[in-house]
């Protein structure tokens, strides 16, 4: 993958292979507190029955790249949870990745914020994606 | 499953045992243009890495309810089209199902709303998620 | 006004006579911790140049009554500060009242949600809001 | 003012002296169907009890800028319309101005999506905003 996340903690590194974002396969290239990159290839297991891209899918990826961003940043003092996701959709994707970039519009005491941009193999805007993530102490 | 979707066009009433949603489990027990129920199991593979249920299944089970619902209230003349998810979390579901419900609160002409509250096996409300759709000609 | 406040903290009654809510005309008939009740009279001054309420008055509306309600139940330990505003907009308003009601949905430890409704003299539901107040320690 | 509006339409140009945006201060700086610069004077009417900028001026302001940026683009073949208006509070704006910037991120063909920033004097993001504008046939 030639993944080389510049301040990720190595407990906190795979957490993206596994469970949920493992199945509807989660690709991360670039992981850091300011800025996140990933991309999921489309699938047909992705799909609505018309063919494109579920709207679950865009606010999935979303919600993992915030919050892993989140978690770089504040592990292991504090543990990220989400808060609300309102994502916004635009134009279909059919076929070839979703390509997203997530980027951090604020960083809080108790909340951070992200703005994560989805597209299409084009480069056509298809999603947007505004995440609020709590910060919490970590549960013993 | 004993589903007896009232208004339900054949066509229709089959569209979320296909794609994503079967991908992550969805069950649909009531199909209405009002009032959407479902459920879905909890599995190790809609999980986070924390071992609680991943914020994109409550959002992607919104989205599919508030899109069967519209859907079968315009079909075939329109088609529905999700435009936006705002989705809440309050509560984290570890086991046992998510149950949702969704009821429409507009039926205009472009775009219907719909609120979906997702609960856990004790009834609580864990996620909440308002859905616009926008309805459109269906492309020929 | 008759307003009772069951559980009203007298610093808090009058706190919406002031600043922008006595500006753009809010009067809050019902204060609780639970359910907020208030109504604004629509005034030239409300309307966008089209002649229908301006959408800023429906969030600031939705924004007082949940802040409002959050402090009654949180103070003086602690004080809400508003997170997220998400308001939807379903029908216009040209003359009459503004009737709104606030239901809390969610009392965390660090964050209440509240959905907003409001509506027409003839009981037609216009607007939508969700708010998310977060709930902090006082500054000393 | 030195406003000079690129494609404005005359019928459009003056649109926010008028009505709520006269009423809490609004003063559009550049217009366009791409970009919208906007700023308010914080006043005394402008505030929460508390002293802190009311979040319903943000959510107002935000409204105003994406419906008239949309209306330059659309005018007169189509008139804009809000939909949903979805902001986020960073950061407490006390006094001097409120800066806002608003651009586009989608120009569909039955909606439209804005974001727009709100900083204080010193420049820092305060609040941000996503609006939902639709576009619609104008009524006779």
């Amino acid at each position: 993958m030639g993944i080389v996340p510049a301040r990720m903690d190595p407990l906190v590194e795979n957490l993206w292979q596994l469970g949920f974002d493992a199945h509807y396969g989660l690709e991360m290239l670039e992981i850091d507190a300011e800025r996140v990159v990933a991309r999921v290839p489309v699938r047909p297991e992705l799909l609505q029955p018309t063919g494109l891209v579920h709207g679950g899918v865009y606010a999935a990826i979303a919600e993992s790249m915030a919050s892993l961003g989140t978690g770089v940043g504040v592990y292991p003092d504090l543990v990220p949870q989400g808060l609300s996701n309102q994502t916004s959709f635009m134009r279909p994707i059919l076929e070839g990745f979703i390509h997203a970039t997530a980027v951090r519009r604020h960083r809080g005491r108790t909340t951070w914020i992200w703005d994560v941009e989805l597209a299409d193999d084009q480069g056509r805007l298809c999603a947007v994606s505004r995440m609020t993530i709590a910060v919490r102490s970590p549960r013993p």
